[in-house]
């Protein structure tokens, strides 16, 4: 299959449309589409907020009576399922539309191909695979759970260059500058979950909320606060905590029993999934986060529970911001990582990127599979 | 003073021809030269090695009798002093130049402008400061011990993500790639001396010479090989180390006594030279190095020398090579910097540049006057 360079162009526009719905979509992908009439835009739209209309729809309806005989392009492949809106497909077939080309087919390998089929049934000439790796990477966190039941982990880590994120006393405020500490707001900001450990909560007390305004993030009405949430094994949460008092939903993982405590816990607005055995397993954390409807989450944690997720593999995407001074040999580790004791068992690492975020350096990292 | 493009344009040439010696020139600085008559080039000249003619000698003898009524661009001013050549703001009074424009005036306190007031009392006008801080960058060890009387310090490690320079065991071996490597090879090549620690040699056994040919330098004649320094205050240093199998000279800084061992060492081509005390002081060891000609040095040693360098104030510039994986938090820091125990103490840093060599990514850091 051929593209022209006008597939590329409306291809890259409809990723570009996607793209606004980078802080507002969660947990429904960002979706852009382009309905293009011999050489003329004659529709755009993008899905905007999860119960409101899929990009076909906005386009279509932008388009109106000029969808018949155009060309769609679409980042995603259209529906073929009714749920909360009728399917795509068939609102394209309707239109009479005489070709459609995606970006990438439905991760979903159970109904892949589905919504393409019904444009083709309908006699509808379909494409796929059109700017595909820019189209997956819209949508990391829909990809994870379809293809792997699993939700996509980026961590985030702030460390000297040395790689220390605190002292030995635990002193570690202020280790980058504010232009990282805004960028990291874009980051939580377009995950569906923010993710900590116990350990965190009770020696930060952090907020782990999104302190940027609609306006800074290009969206329209609220801000959507992501839910947190807290792997408590032993159920330590404090009643007093500070992300108690601020809007959007706590999640506590806990294996604990103490049902005072979860009544307290509840009656103060967090919600609580309790989890067998003494420890959480954080294969299982995985498949409730999914089942809690989260598939993109960010961490914010501490050396423990960030070195857990690499060492076990469920970390995609290591976002580390590196701040240029020396905090020294007592200071504390990047990540725990204490099984680690030959160089043969290193975990490597593929560095995507690297720019600066005001005074620091921040790192866009991929662990690779072991070789 | 202002300067036209034409300026910029041949002193910048020079500051290329100047360069043509970075690894050659040692422990003379390098400098270029080039002649100008009625908008044409007739004379250019580099110095290649000490002992050998200066840049302005090259140039004058390629311009010949065109260097009369000429303007010249050199990257250092002349010099004035009768040393192993006549001084060289005397040639070019004699072969008439009209207009002499330096980069940068001679570093040394008690005879900067003394090459200049030789050309102004002969009636050729004269300016200086153009592309200064380059000229400043291409001989930073000779501008060291001119303004400071201590040689400019440059330490290179190579670290993983997290900040480990080898296992607890002590494995370290392959942290970065073959490109990496490489690249350190043109670092040892530029420096006047390669400076290592006795725990480094005991370790590793390290031959701390270049290995690369004078084809891949760019150089003519011989490669140059650095003298390497050991500093190893209780003289342990082998019999049979590596280092003594290679060309290239060996100077051991110790405060030892042992004239047994001294005498067997002497035996085997090292130079030795005692200091009092039961341990080598850094600042003594700097004016030692100075004493023994040597005005760049190339650090390649352990976190604890390392270390006291930063710690001491006495690391001019860092050349870290980030290996793209993780080493985990039981192995070896990159600096001990024991006496960190707070985040004001930290010691702050310049990232100059950041960028990809082969897999791993190198940065060129500053450390900064603490805030």
């Amino acid at each position: 299959m051929s593209f022209t360079p006008e597939d590329h162009r409306y291809m890259a526009r409809a990723l570009q449309l996607a793209r606004r719905g980078l802080y507002s979509t969660q947990p429904n992908p960002r979706v852009g589409c382009m309905i293009v009439r011999n050489g003329q835009i004659v529709g755009e739209g993008w899905h905007e907020r999860a119960g409101e209309p899929h990009a076909e729809v906005h386009a279509l309806h932008m388009a109106g009576e000029s969808a018949h005989g155009a060309d769609v392009y679409v980042t995603l492949e259209p529906c073929a399922h009714y749920g909360r809106t009728p399917p795509c497909a068939n609102a394209l077939v309707q239109a009479g539309v005489v070709r459609v080309v995606v970006a990438m087919v439905d991760p979903n390998p159970l109904v892949a191909g589905n919504g393409l089929r019904i444009l083709q049934q309908a006699g509808i000439a379909t494409a796929s695979g059109l700017l595909e790796s820019d189209a997956r990477a819209l949508n990391p966190g829909f990809i994870s759970r379809m293809e792997r039941n699993r939700p996509y982990i980026r961590i985030k880590m702030a460390m000297s260059l040395d790689g220390r994120t605190a002292m030995a006393s635990g002193e570690s405020v202020w280790i980058t500058g504010e232009a990282a500490r805004r960028d990291v707001q874009f980051l939580r900001a377009q995950a569906g979950a923010i993710l900590t450990g116990i350990g965190t909560v009770l020696a930060d007390d952090p907020s782990l909320n999104v302190r940027l305004t609609a306006d800074a993030l290009g969206i329209r009405g609220e801000v959507r606060q992501p839910v947190r949430v807290v792997l408590d094994s032993g159920l330590q949460f404090p009643l007093n905590a500070a992300m108690l008092k601020l809007s959007g939903d706590i999640l506590i993982y806990t294996c604990s029993d103490n049902l005072a405590k979860i009544t307290q816990l509840e009656a103060a607005g967090v919600r609580i999934r309790r989890f067998s055995g003494d420890k959480l397993v954080l294969a299982n954390v995985m498949t409730a986060l999914v089942d809690d409807g989260i598939t993109e989450v960010h961490v914010e944690a501490g050396a423990t529970l960030s070195g857990a997720l690499v060492e076990q593999g469920f970390a995609d995407e290591l976002v580390i911001y590196l701040a240029p001074h020396l905090m020294g040999s007592d200071a504390r580790a990047l990540f725990n990582l204490p099984h680690l004791t030959q160089m043969r068992e290193c975990i490597p690492l593929e560095i995507r990127d690297i720019r600066a975020v005001g005074q620091d350096w921040r790192m866009i990292i991929s662990p690779k599979t072991r070789g």
